[in-house]
């Protein structure tokens, strides 16, 4: 019971379900929320910093929140507005951010985040993978610092964005490719799972009940991620994909993994951003990439439901 | 009952499954085996179209053999030596070829018997798609001349000669790609579902009983290609691909099959000669691309039984 | 003086330049022309074709001529409207077709001719180089038989479809990779030597002082390309290509050439279709492709001139 | 005469030719060396950046000294031992460094240097690109806030690592991707300038001639480098690449550029780490891209001896 909460960075891009991601991640009790670092991915920096910001505000959440990049390493800005509407969040109403920006880039409060507490600090990444990437090559220790790395992206099966990548990926796959060969240890959580993380009427039930206002936010942000998925890809219950990382590193048991080579594709004509997972043959017992195969969405939702009921009502 | 026979080319690469796959085609009065031709791939040409030969004179096949392309389109020679062993059809003794080649090469062979019955022909092909897309290339007619077109290749998960493809798909992905995309009725029969086509012990002795000498040639085949299975990829039993594209063409039932775009990938670091088969959402009504998702494989094991049974001892 | 006439095949889309090519060909005591064949690349192949039994009926060229490929091999379609207008031979008036096509494909002819004579004929290609790949992958014995290639296209400085290709490479550059890779001598001739064949207004004169019809048709074609190449390249002649392969055919002081590995680009994202010439050191002895670095101009006009004198005025 | 000097940053991976670009820099009157920064190129990060150490100590050169990245973002490191032999400085003997290494990771020391002055620092690079790479990606502002980039690496005509790439290029295409695409004034001192910036007989007898220990030093650099050059690629006289690029800022005389769009190519099966350079019409005159085509080599050897005169003897 009284084990100490695991330190992490949340690297986002908020986004509908990055907002679960960070309510999570902040009422948890088995996670230390160090900070909040925002990357160009749903909607541009500026949007999706600006979310970060107001979803602190609804949430109560103090970490120290910092933008980062604002564009791929190499390939054009790409948002998903047909996701996540113009703002990068619309639906619900959003308070003006309480509190200001960190001064620091993201890399670099990555950076000095990580190096402070050498081998403690999990990465967390919802949103493409630019700040990451970054970080780890201008500060290769970091690839020995970390503790390890939760991607939500990718997918062993079929993508999103394209028949063959998902959208957090194909983004910027050549930061794809740096971060899942970094050499830390990697868990890709991808939609070979998030796709079963649906927010049903049950589970939107659930979140209501919880009746503070956070919990009202949470709903509205999943009213309208429903119709979006409704409306785009033929879902009739959104997935919920962010939120999904975070558990993951709050409950083992959340997820189930297969050790796996993972490459990522960034030359391909039809399949560039693609998450190739190697499941051929056993992997070597020293392969440091992980894809999960399989979740227990029971207990995912259980983990949000009480992130929520211990957040309350915010002051 | 009285249905007419359909009338196939197929062109193969034998090859211990093609060696099956001509005699399902030989053996099943469902099927009209106009000819057999040869491509290089799992052998040098040269190798696999003696291996037809004397698979011919096994089974007293008497439809022509044309040789065909030697080498792929644009891509050195890849051969499969460490499944097929070094003749391409290591294990049984092989009888001398009973009769001559057609003089013809395929790519005209075909060409010409499909243009002879406008709308009747089926090609079943079970090696790399070099043939089939010089074929269509040099005379674009047969897109619409050709009834259909089966092929054992390709993936919607998990390749064997890479992490993402299908052998016969990727020793030559670019004329896979003219093939998936000519225009004509294309269906996939990949390893989704001939990795379940496994030639069981209890298949093997169903084999054996029937008793004749093609059968016992068939159980030695299926001997040598068990022990491949296992020393190269783990598997308890082998997988006998290329006989289930011909085994669909006798009984739709054998496979489900899905519309879908498929595209074959051709410049990928991770992915080349990749089958991308787009899941997301139902394909167009015009789509002319099809892929196998499920496989009654008793019904298929029957259809080969049936085959040797009614081939009998070849006089 | 008694020289044998070298025996050719002529591989182009009509096209300005190859109208010019083609009365070349004929006019030339030292060439022999046996074919004429289209291949879809300045216009479409129907429209190609019409124009190459139009500049027949004007040159009283009674060689058969055979339609080929379409389309490439595997892009899509590209024509050059931008600089040959929509009938692919804009400004003249065009007689109608005075002969039948040949009933064969080119790439039948091709092969059957080079066949016949195995040793003796030279390829001559103007256009995207489709034909001859379908031909050299279909009857690999093309790769002996014939004398040797001579290609109108590529360039080892910069391109003019893109910043490093070539019109005629860049159509279909999987068709050019097999054929500089098809193991027969082969001799680019590239934009490096025919922006030089520049048809200024005194070659115009002189062309015009010819004084029959033939000649006056080809002072049509030229005034055309003039304003095509004015306008959309900004030069001041026009550039007048195909012909120059021709010529080197009849008189090797017209061009110089260099021995060195030519690779043509399929893969790249700002070089696809780039003739890729390794000048860094001497070639090995064996290297079978050759560059052209220089160009004799007046020579080249000789040989036209010549040419047209020849053919005089056509009954 | 009194013209302030121009503050730069030297980038650079030392290197023979590296060293004379130091010397060059610190020795010129016009430049104001604000700091070397070093990168894995010729050699590994930890040898360039011990060799960039020695080299200062043998010049007196008291500028900071900061490494940077120690591998390219995406491939896998390559050195040019062939060329620069096992330390990355094989010929001369090699003084221990006399001062430490500034503590800041290279791309913090660029960031920090160049904001701290907007709009005045010239960074000049001489080795492959990462550092540039990561520091405008991470820096964004830096677009805005570097004077100009001045790069040795790149050609328009023949490349030296391939037949279409040169060595700084190839190493780290993507970086090199990043660097020219990023909006800041660049140019390309490529090798179709340096290849013509040849250390003669005459102009080692120049640098002899000053007489002091540094110019015995370049003077054993440019013997081993004419050594390697002869023995790998022929040349009779060494070309020395890095001054060209120093010798630019100070005498912008020294070179004729060309405005035009350029673009590197990552993709290419032939071509990868390509700079291609669009000189088929005049560039748009917002282009920000720029490339040498001519060298006055007389003027370029004036400035290296005169900086090393300047330079003198150090105590």
């Amino acid at each position: 019971m009284a084990h100490t909460p695991i330190p992490i960075i949340l690297d986002c891009d908020p986004g509908h379900d990055d907002a679960v991601a960070m309510l999570l991640a902040w009422g948890s009790p088995s996670i230390d929320l160090l900070a909040v670092t925002t990357v160009g991915g749903n909607q541009t920096l500026d949007k999706v910093t600006r979310n970060a910001r107001s979803i602190a505000a609804v949430g109560g959440i103090t970490a120290p929140i910092a933008a980062g990049a604002a564009r791929p390493l190499l390939r054009p800005v790409t948002v998903a507005a047909s996701v996540h509407g113009e703002t990068g969040l619309d639906g619900p109403a959003l308070p003006p951010p309480s509190r200001a920006l960190d001064p620091r880039h993201a890399v670099q409060l990555i950076t000095d985040m990580v190096n402070a507490r050498p081998g403690e600090v999990t990465l967390v990444a919802t949103g493409p993978l630019t700040n990451l990437a970054l970080a780890v090559r201008g500060a290769p220790e970091l690839a020995h610092n970390v503790k390890e790395v939760v991607v939500m992206g990718g997918a062993i099966g079929p993508g999103n964005w394209s028949a063959a990548a998902e959208f957090n990926i194909v983004v910027d796959p050549e930061a794809a490719a740096i971060v899942f060969g970094a050499g830390w240890k990697i868990t890709m959580v991808g939609l070979d799972v998030t796709h079963s993380a649906l927010a049903t009427p049950a589970v939107v039930r659930r979140i209501a009940d919880v009746g503070s206002a956070p919990a009202q936010f949470v709903c509205e942000v999943l009213e309208f991620f429903a119709q979006s998925y409704k409306r785009t890809q033929g879902f009739e219950a959104p997935p919920v994909h962010d939120p999904v990382a975070v558990a993951y590193v709050i409950d083992r048991a959340v997820l189930e993994v297969l050790q796996a080579p993972i490459e990522v594709e960034t030359q391909g004509r039809f399949t560039t951003g693609m998450t190739v997972v190697d499941r051929r043959a056993p992997a070597p017992a020293d392969c440091k990439t992980f894809a999960a195969t399989g979740i227990h969405v029971e207990r995912f939702w259980d983990l949000v439901v009480d992130a929520l009921e211990r957040i309350g009502d915010v002051a």
